[in-house]
C-alpha cells in the first residue's frame, strides 16, 4: 500500500508512528517488557509468521529500540534486548494498556500493571514532572516549540481558528 | 496482508491496536484533539486519500471513539467530535508526544503539549492516582487480572520463566 512518510512530518507523533506505529512492533516490545529476549519465545507468544519477525525485530534494532547481544556462540544465537531509548517507550505501552482495560476488556480484567511492592492494580494517569499537575485537555494544549517551522506555526494557526465556536 | 485478529488476544494493549493501531487513525485523534472536525480539516492536515479518510472516521465512530455530528442542514454536512471514550485516548497521544520529541525530534522540538495557564512545556510522567508513585518497570510489573483464563496465567508464567537468569 501507498502512504506517505510519516516521519517527513514535523509532528512528533507522526515521527514516532512512523518507527513503531504497527500492532507487530508494540506487541514485541510489550513482550520484551514482559521479559521476553529470544527469537523462538516472541514467535511463540505472538503465532507472528518468522519473516514478518525477523523484520520487525530487525526494524526495532535499526531504530535503536532493542540491541541484539550473542548468547551463544556455536551455533550463534542471538537475543534481543531493550535499550534505553527502546524503555522510553514504556509510558505509551501503560498507556494503551490502560485504555484497553478500560474499554475493551468486557469479560473483566485479563492482565494488568501492577505495584511489584503491593500488589495492588496501577491506575495510571499523566502527571507534568514538574508542577505534578495532572495533563488533561483543560489545562493543557498543543504549542509549536522553539523549531519550529513555518508550516508547523501555520498549522497551529490554522487549528486555533478550527476550534473557535461556529 | 492476512493477519491475526488481535482483538481476539486476550491482551488489552492488542484490542487497543486492533481498533486504533494504524497510523491514520492515531492521527485522526491527534488532529481532534487539535480541535479539527470537518472532513476538509482532517484532509487537508493529514493529505489523505478521501476514501481512506471516510474509512478511518467510520471505523472510529463505529469503535465509539468519534461521534458524527450533523452542522448543516442542507446540503447535509457532518463534522466529527471526541467521545468520552475518544478523549480517555488522550493519554496514550501525550505519552507518543514525549516519546517522539525525546528521540526522533534530530532539529528541535517543533510542537509539544504546554501548560495552557503558564505556557510551560509539559514534561510528562506516568503516575498511580492513589499512591503518586511513578510508573516505570522497577516498582510495577505485569500480573493476570480476575479474569484471566488459563491461557493468561500459563503465559505470565511463561515470561516468568524467560525472566529468569540463565
Amino acid at each position: 500500500m501507498q502512504r506517505k512518510n510519516l516521519s517527513e512530518m514535523p509532528c512528533p507523533v507522526a515521527r514516532t508512528l512512523e518507527r513503531v506505529g504497527e500492532w507487530w512492533t508494540i506487541l514485541i516490545l510489550r513482550d520484551s517488557f514482559h521479559g521476553l529476549t529470544r527469537f523462538e519465545q516472541f514467535q511463540k507468544s505472538l503465532g507472528i509468521a518468522p519473516n514478518m519477525l525477523t523484520r520487525r525485530l530487525n526494524a526495532l534494532e535499526k531504530d535503536g529500540l532493542l540491541a541484539r547481544r550473542r548468547y551463544n556462540e556455536r551455533p550463534p544465537r542471538y537475543e534481543y534486548v531493550l535499550t534505553a531509548q527502546g524503555r522510553d517507550f514504556y509510558p505509551v505501552l501503560v498507556a494503551l494498556f490502560a485504555y484497553g482495560n478500560r474499554h475493551y476488556a468486557p469479560e473483566g480484567i485479563m492482565s494488568r500493571i501492577v505495584d511489584a511492592t503491593t500488589g495492588k492494580p496501577a491506575d495510571p494517569i499523566l502527571v507534568d514532572r514538574a508542577s505534578g499537575k495532572p495533563i488533561d485537555e483543560a489545562g493543557f494544549g498543543f504549542a509549536a516549540g522553539p523549531a519550529a517551522t513555518d508550516a508547523v506555526h501555520r498549522r497551529m494557526a490554522y487549528a486555533k481558528a478550527a476550534r473557535q465556536p461556529r
